[in-house]
């Protein structure tokens, strides 16, 4: 949620028309973070000020306000070097408006501009106290005080380097934060950070780098004062650090060009070469000089920040003929669960080996017992995966969401094994239940599909779904292969057991046939549209089913929450008589999920319960199963039969569907489903 | 679900009125349990047949039929001795309707009628059987197999005598009954049994007993052949038991009556003496003479059924002064939280000693983890205390719905320790849940409202949450009944362990004072009224909340769900980013649970986010808060300030309130919502 993206060409000629696209475009690729505003700052043309550019809505409405503007923006003016900063947003704090959109300003004279994701807890305070001192706001949003704080602090100290500032303006801040800052004060010049919320460094030069990683320093001696109620900044000389180590391209003109992004994904056309920032780094960009910076050094700690190279692909990020993101990776699920699979499962042998578990595997079969964490979608993965899990380890399986985990305080022990599941590997909730659990000893294995993700970086061990790039806000294809993986672990786990093989063989067999069954189920879209046609103006919709189909309605209902804004809900169809029944009349649409697995009896009453309440509720079953098919008359969807505990792998499928063809026929916009932003890096 | 009822007068003789106002009676206190329809079967005037009376709906409706019929029953005829029976139904297979309506019979000469409650899960392989053999059937139900059965075994065996030839027909079923059945063959004479479902015999006698319980007969020689595919009916003789005890009053005329019901509340008017029948039991009435046979004999079996006195009071079924039973129930809480801490919390001395558990403590305390297994309320009321007992215990606590614990076989260890949670004690998912562990080691320990119920009987030990009768169909003082159980449950876990002194006193004295902060809640009665007022014509309501106070919101949804059929969710606060946050808009109707405990900035977040998308919520918030109140101004209900675990108890009533009087302007029976029944026997 938020994208902030910035820019810096040094010795880079370009025109004003140049920059200002690169940083439109690098929004657009963060579009999918928040969209409820986009804003831009940029030095005025003769860069003696800074112009800041905002506007509500999408991305698209800010670059309309721009053409329009056109000529009075002077396009063709041309900056030799020049830092740019950008935004996307998603509200917490202050309803979506230009007012609250970012980049935010100290002062009429923009001293300090600057882009923020993220939620600073304390700003009421820090605003008291900076109202107290006679700054006068213009939002209502939290970001605003970070940059009156610098500029605060500027005036005690108009001496700071623009580095050390912005590190003495963070000491004072509560909450998550990536920043991206730039100041009139120090024109040229670019400092980020971050805490709890992502951001990387994107290089591209043409000369070959100084070196491939860069070396952190440490600001040992600085005093800073952190007082919550009646802040204060410290009086006083700084301690300076002197920068001992340099990094920048080699060569006579040392052009080069940085790009700060949330993620990779809007720097992946401009250069390939990244390094991912820590929590507590401060980087800094002076003279085309990129320097990273701590506070203090922690135990264990690495010295450097490697550069890494970046392995996605530019196709990955583009729609193709899709009209949507989300469309194109429900599409795409043939192909993304082979990725997933792809060197992990040998078909032939019967062997499932995850390389990141591999030396972690004895120590997992040992736990006491195995939890799994997330949110939203991932937490759907978790549930789906859970009675298999149970049943090929035998090992207690507790699956928790990742806030609620956080909320109760839950015990944990140094033999528990804890998986902490998130698509981007960034979301806030399940990374602060990662180090909760870390600290009291237990194992930490993260299923994610970010490389370099916080999770990632953060966990003992993991595994990478592979699914490649997500980019619709409502999860489809990272489902399916969080589905996959955790079905892979389970596998490995189990492999000494004799009396299980049969089992085994039964689901690396089931797993080798789903590509084919997907693409099977996937022909359903057309039946799927035309279903969409007589619920699109329904008001509410239960999605019902039990065992391994469960995880398949609660998906699904989300799904169509996200998507349709239609108030859907996943029910366990063995609740049923304990009060959902009492909706069911022949009004009230309903779609059941009844599959012939262990509990299809269990299901038919449920089935049966509903009709003799005159529901009439649409079917997702087995081709073929004409027994079952017969209770609903021509009112079914097919699906072809797989292992029972992979059937929750296509039964999904159509309900992604549903919500996509309901949201169209809706008028919504798919991709960017309303009040929602991938990648929720706030709490 | 359904209520099954019979009543027999041996030697004390009755008019018809009286048997029929005796049987509807019955039916009226069972209606809870089921009113899709209802039906009675009693002999005719001259004994020589079986009138059998149906109607489609409640009860009420079958009285008025029986009204409007008055002169052709012959009112006024007596009859010295009789068997009447009687149901009320909660349809699972076929629809409402008359032809579906008990008692169901054997053929048009009435041979054997029948009462069942359960579900006969291989009726479908009987059918087959008998309508080849040239039975004819006239309903879609499951029980009229039953009566057939007989019938066809009759046919075959006339000599057998009656309880035997139940015996051989019940060998044959699958699935969960208590059944009732009378004969034209066996005037005077009644059958009950059970399996599942719950069944009792009251007696009522002007003369002492002959004894304090019944001795129980087993039939060891029986050969009984159960062919699944194909039924068979064992041929040739059968041996015979001798009876060589016998029940029934002492004296010279031996009058007796007894009364056959799903639960006490249906001849708690008539009688205190009962006795529960266990699983396989069957009872035979003949000549005045209660026998109780089984098949054969088990491992540690009792060698009697004890008669023991009920506590109940009649004024505890009856409604008083409120307009339903569910409003009489919230209102009651006050007490009832009273009557769970009798003689367990003493207040002075700061001791918590729950005697069904005292010997089981050390044991518990031991144990690898606790799991906490219900459906619906009862699932929520462990929602509700599961933190609590985290902190307190130290251990990892599970909460399972008993219908996906069940459908994931979940791997059970010796040292678990089960906790199983039904109002009525009755549930059948969580009473297979129960055995299901049972038969895996693990500590069973029940909590009902129910003494003799069948949780209660098959717990090794347990807790009796002494709510008094629950008759409304959505539970509510069960609910807190619950709630403040399974905290001195765990008040009692942790009595030794000194660091947490301070805080199990601070619980302590918040048990204290909730009867009166119960009383100062319910307060808010008449702006609940407003309230529902401003939302009963509303299609969808979302109810939010985290920490402490998830449970309110997932029980205040269930609430508004059963009682008002109005689409209502529980949505944790937390997973808000996740999904939900796209149903906001100006019109979605939105309550949220905000009080100050440790998550109170977390839900203030999600506050403000929902205001951010231009919702406006209604708050449940503490008394004087106005801080939050200022939020939504106007717009809250105020709760007193409790201890953070106990605040769920006082934030849940205003939800009661709530979906009581939206059902009330909705112009729906609170006490019977559509489609559902009180203790759910069946899966």
């Amino acid at each position: 949620m938020c994208g902030i993206f910035a820019y810096l060409n040094y010795l880079t000629p370009k025109s004003r028309k140049e920059i200002i696209e690169l940083l439109i475009k690098g929004l657009e690729r963060l579009e999918y973070r928040g969209y409820d505003s986009a804003g831009i700052a940029l030095d005025t043309s003769d860069s003696e000020n800074i112009t800041i550019l905002k506007e509500t809505g999408k991305v698209k409405a800010l670059q309309n306000q721009i053409l329009n503007k056109g000529y009075s923006l002077e396009f063709d003016v041309i900056h030799s070097s020049h830092v740019g900063i950008a935004h996307t947003r998603w509200a917490t704090h202050g309803v979506p408006s230009a007012v609250n959109a970012h980049p935010h300003r100290s002062d009429d004279d923009n001293s300090f501009v600057l882009v923020h994701n993220g939620i600073i807890t304390n700003y009421k305070d820090i605003k008291v106290f900076l109202m107290g001192k006679g700054h006068v706001f213009e939002s209502d949003t939290d970001t605003e005080v970070v940059a009156k704080l610098m500029a605060h602090i500027y005036q005690q100290h108009p001496d700071l380097p623009f580095r050390e500032l912005v590190e003495q303006a963070i000491a004072q801040l509560e909450g998550a934060y990536a920043l991206c800052v730039k100041s009139r004060h120090f024109p040229g010049e670019c400092v980020a950070t971050r805490r709890g919320s992502p951001l990387l460094v994107g290089i591209k030069s043409k000369t070959k780098l100084a070196a491939d990683s860069i070396p952190i320093l440490y600001s040992k001696d600085h005093r800073v004062v952190s007082v919550s109620a009646g802040l204060q900044i410290p009086a006083g000389d700084f301690p300076r650090v002197e920068s001992t180590s340099q990094f920048g391209p080699l060569g006579e003109d040392k052009e080069v060009e940085y790009f700060f992004a949330s993620d990779a994904s809007a720097v992946i056309e401009h250069t390939n070469r990244v390094l991912y920032l820590e929590d507590h780094d401060v980087a800094a960009v002076k003279c085309g000089i990129l320097s990273i910076h701590r506070l203090k050094r922690g135990i264990d700690e690495s010295h450097a920040r490697e550069i890494t190279t970046l392995k996605m692909e530019i196709q990955q990020i583009m729609k193709g003929n899709y009209s949507s993101f989300m469309q194109k990776e429900i599409f795409e699920q043939p192909e993304s669960v082979v990725n997933t699979m792809r060197g992990r499962v040998d078909f032939e042998k019967g062997t499932v080996v995850l390389g990141g578990l591999k030396d972690y595997i004895a120590e997992i079969r040992r736990c006491r017992r195995l939890l799994l964490i997330g949110c939203g979608t991932s937490y759907h993965s978790a549930i789906a995966t859970r009675q298999l899990l149970e049943e090929l380890t035998e090992l207690p399986v507790m699956v928790d969401l990742a806030s609620d985990f956080l909320d109760r305080n839950t015990p944990i022990f140094r033999d528990d094994v804890c998986f902490f599941i998130s698509q981007s590997g960034e979301t806030a909730d399940t990374l602060l239940a990662l180090r909760y659990c870390k600290a009291r000893g237990a194992l930490i294995v993260g299923l994610t599909n970010t490389v370099g993700s916080s999770i990632c970086r953060e966990s003992h061990c993991g595994i990478h779904i592979n699914a490649g790039p997500e980019i619709g806000v409502a999860s489809t294809k990272a489902y399916t292969s969080q589905f996959i993986s955790i079905v892979m672990f389970a596998l490995m786990m189990c492999e000494d057991r004799i009396s299980i093989q049969p089992r085994r063989y039964e689901i690396i067999q089931g797993l080798k046939m789903l590509p084919d069954l997907i693409k099977e189920v996937l022909k359903v879209d057309n039946k799927v549209q035309e279903l969409a046609k007589e619920l699109h103006q329904q008001k509410s919709l239960l999605v019902m089913g039990r065992g391994y189909n469960y995880a398949t309605c609660l998906e699904g209902a989300l799904k169509i929450k996200e998507l349709t804004y239609m108030h859907s809900e996943g029910i366990l169809a063995g609740e049923l008589k304990h009060g959902p029944l009492a909706l069911i009349d022949k009004l009230m649409p309903v779609i059941m999920v009844v599959t012939r697995d262990p509990v299809y009896s269990k299901c038919m009453n449920a089935l049966q319960q509903v009709i003799a309440r005159e529901g009439r509720p649409v079917l997702v079953c087995e081709a073929g199963d004409t027994e079952t098919q017969a209770f609903c008359p021509g009112n079914f969807l097919e699906i072809p039969h797989s292992v029972d505990c992979l059937q929750g792998i296509l039964t999904v499928i159509p309900m992604q569907l549903l919500s996509y063809h309901i949201a169209v026929l809706r008028g919504c916009n798919v991709d960017c489903p309303r009040n929602l932003a991938k990648s929720v890096t706030v709490e």
